[in-house]
């Protein structure tokens, strides 16, 4: 699956290959689940908390919740971020990724096997090299997925309520090249960017492409979703791995 | 194109028809362009407003901008719709669209040819019955070709900037049934649900697909892609008939 | 009660003539009263929402309550209109006349027959000539009037409790002359600025008159109360007959 | 002019009689002009402050400009008054009122002997009985006259600018006499409010008439309106003998 | 203890001596206390309102609470202050303050002796000429004690729940002399500036102090606090003079 | 300087003891500094970005600037943290944070060696147990001498302006016993409370003690001065072993 050197990326990657990819579980101690994803420069630190006392329209239902809140710190990148803590509310790209990684998570969840409790994942980025909305999904449930154990662990669920894996990643069209994986070089310039979002059993949840110059056809589509597919697969494959082994007790 | 009607959706179409569509020219009269767009009960009022004074990062850039706000009138549904006024910001939703609006028009805008001018096309929800967001699309790019045009007819212009049709449409998954064009009704329940922009060329500006309920399949999202080219054809064959002729002069 | 041409207006219309004027009904079908309301180029639609839910304070007394809320459409004037969303509050224009237009209706409403339930007029510019504010309460008055009709049609209240006609119109000297019904034009170079609200029976329900320029003698003021006295007497037989005939169905 | 016991308003006052008026030159010294004035129970300290620093739409245009604001203190009434400031802007109310002083005292300046500065009029209520607003306008007219005149007196100015005095009263009807300067306990019951403000000259600057119960008649407004004369009269004879003699030096 | 005219301030004090400072209770008569504290130059408006209604935190806890507002008049300084009404949030200067004074009187209020009950302290500054928080303390605490005697008075306390006296002062270093009660020419241009709050009893409260130049050595520390001492000493002693006779019932 | 058992704290340290420290240099890699600093389970990311461009008001003077910003993260403690970014303002207690950081370093700040630029400290907590705000003054003295290093390595500064070492602990009275370096299960039930910013020179530039429940006496006051005179020389030690060797180059 390799390429010749002419088609080597400024990173020295094929088209479908990964960043280097790694899941750090408990980087922190307090909250629920708490877990640093690397998806080569960009780092997120996802941690899980568990609201025992759910918003008033769920009281009742019998059902549970997962949301999601993002954020950038402000020495993430080179030119620092401004905070959005000044605007009242998270910014309209800040509210789309919030949506993007809640809606991911609750397709994998069952709601009635979690009960009336929330959780809240807060994906925070400690350093944004691109990619960092699709890292957060993958963190995200990693983080989700321990802090339901610990419930089980804890006695508090009778069994794990995460229903299958989801991981997520952006793939795009660079210098007319479908690629997977954009780091922040790629993305800025990318003519088409498409951030797709599966679950372990191979299902869509998510596919957002836009094209940033020219349209884009529909083989172009299909070359980018293949990509995509790829990745994911491989991803889901690591968080398997990790929560094979049961957290640590809290 | 008709199909038996065990199949038939609840008001009488075939899933792969549209509902009936009016482009209605110059409703208002005051601004540079004006449509009154209907997608069965579905009316947006989209206008056209010419900026002269660029923000300042656009000065000296020879360039132009075009952008989109949306906004539903609180008596557009039969439960009222409250004002976003107080909260200080658009919601995220609102946000979500008028960029997805403003992408949508900047893809077919020669933004050279504009010069350095803003054009802001505000469209604004009279009655909701799902797709607002595709119908604002489709009548905010005649109110803009309209805009356009006044421009070169009053001689500001040299020729119409904008270099192709932009259409969207609405596609989803709906008792297993993939259809075209949805009503609030079918929107409402939709396991999938697909916003798709096109240009006139056929080429892809959008494809956004989130599955509600469980993930689809790349079979769904073929079948989906392939109802939503067919629609937004035909939309682009009735643009094209309203903006053939020159809008009056103002 | 022709004049002399020498003292016609810039539109034809003698010192106290109205513009024409319609009311369309129902111009939308989700609200429960909608009035598409016309003051020449001026259009406001004005759409009646019932919210059965009270605010707590009004629960138990046995009452009702009346209130409005007034909005400009960007594309409402020549030049654009800036939305106030993003000021997190309606301006004190605006304001003012959310309030001048909820004291109008109130006066001709009795509470107690209306019972515990609350209807909001929604009163949106869809252009801007001129006289919006009294616009919008000729109009809202008709809207209130067909939603408590449906009340009645439907049941839920014995009968309409809306106890008088109730309009509203602009007064002013321009040119040292008082005239009726001012357009943008003489509104924005008024010396005296007048707005008047009063009962189908001839009360007064609200006078405000602002001296824009120098101020204004006793004798002026009572110039343009005759004036205002005349044109609301035409318009209130107007809204009589728009509200002889029940209103269809919902 | 004294009426018979049987007429007696709660506070021994007659209808047309003004409760006790008095003008607190400089009460504080920072500002350019202050006074703490009284309408019975109801206080206001009313200072000017000069900006040389005009806004932008200003500049070079060879005037100026006066704008007030106004706010109540908490502890000004028996019910504590919630503070505004984490509303992010003025209550409808407060706006209203602001515009009102603003105009008013407008209205009797000649902003071209002003020149390029601007003067703002803060109206803090320190005891609210009734008639702030009024009082406002009033006091401020005497802090703003004194500010010019300091600006006269350090030759900044080559003579004062203000035209002409200014004052404004209110009256209303209640148990359904007409009467002069309402106190908070009649002005919370009255059937009909209004706030005149006038010049010296004897120019209605604004007339602003509610109807809070019933409607009022053509009748009953001339009778207020003959009230509201009577009271400014004196208030105006007041104002001249305050501002007869130069402010101290500052 | 007095010293060479060599050392005398500019406003002619010793550097251990206090600004002139009154105490005018009642100075309003609609809340539960009202104290119109000077010091110096520097007035504040200190007004007290209870409320029965306290928050849903505080019942069944069968303990009260005491808080504060402070706010700067725009015409107290030389240079209008600008409202912080359009901030949406009090400044993080002013909530500081606010929070001092809050903490200063609730460390001498004997909590469970209040009662479920609320008492909110105003703290308005007049005028401003350096110490308005500290000021703000010594007249709330009056304030308090009054609106805490009238409770009494009516029955609805069985005693006064202040424990001890509290007052506050500002201690500086200016041209590397200790100084107390610095007004704002000092307190502009200190090298060093401390506030100090103390009971009675002579406890610390709260001790605040503050480099603006050179960091401070132990040495001058000791000496300033030597300094908030003293003048503390007499401050509780006048405020113990004025609330010796009980307040005027209301 | 060990004591006997019955005087250890909850997690074995004596009155005295510090919590193990660490500085974790170039924790993130995109801003000038970056510094993950450890206090026991506190733990604050501190990065430093360089702002070339001034604010106006800084513009001409010739003189540079020193600034911060602070947060918390989320799921820094076992309760979730509410973010603040729908509060339109950071907290009182956030700016007041703030504030304090930006005071002490820019106390060891030389501004005009600085020059015309501003260094902007961001300290956000992504774990919190006591001490936070002394916490982040330690790392962000570190991270701004390293990003002032390296303006200096490349030459936009000729020599480091940071003219000495600054560090913070927090100090209280808890079971009536002075302790040092605070951790929450501490800090939350402490009787005296007190933050000290020193100077490696030894000097004070902040002392701020509160008085939690009782009034403290000055002999408190003095032992708790002392505790903290001693943990910070231990700090400084720390802290100028960190930066003794060059950064990485960037």
């Amino acid at each position: 699956m390799t390429t010749p050197d002419a088609s080597r990326r400024a990173d020295g990657r094929t088209p479908d290959e990964l960043r280097p990819i790694t899941f750090q579980r408990d980087f922190t101690t307090m909250a629920a689940g708490s877990v640093l994803v690397s998806f080569g420069q960009t780092r997120v630190l996802c941690t899980a908390s568990v609201d025992e006392d759910v918003p008033r329209w769920m009281k009742g239902s019998g059902k549970g919740w997962v949301t999601a809140e993002y954020s950038m710190l402000p020495g993430a990148s080179p030119e620092r971020i401004r905070r959005e803590v000044k605007d009242g509310k998270p910014s309209g790209r800040t509210q789309e990724i919030q949506r993007l990684i809640g809606r991911a998570l609750r397709a994998v969840t069952d709601m009635e096997a979690l009960g009336e409790r929330q959780i809240l994942l807060d994906c925070d980025v400690l350093q944004a090299d691109g990619g960092t909305r699709t890292a957060s999904i993958c963190g995200a449930w990693v983080a989700l997925h321990d802090a339901c154990s610990r419930l089980v662990a804890t006695g508090r669920l009778a069994a794990n309520p995460i229903t299958d894996a989801c991981a997520a990643i952006s793939v795009g069209i660079i210098d007319g090249q479908p690629r997977l994986d954009l780091p922040y070089e790629e993305d800025s310039r990318a003519e088409v960017d498409m951030n797709v979002v599966m679950t372990g059993a191979g299902g869509f949840v998510e596919v957002q492409g836009t094209a940033e110059g020219a349209p884009y056809s529909r083989a172009e589509l299909d070359a980018l979703l293949g990509l995509a597919e790829g990745g994911i697969a491989t991803i889901v494959g690591m968080q398997r791995e990790v929560v094979a082994a049961a957290p640590d007790p809290r």
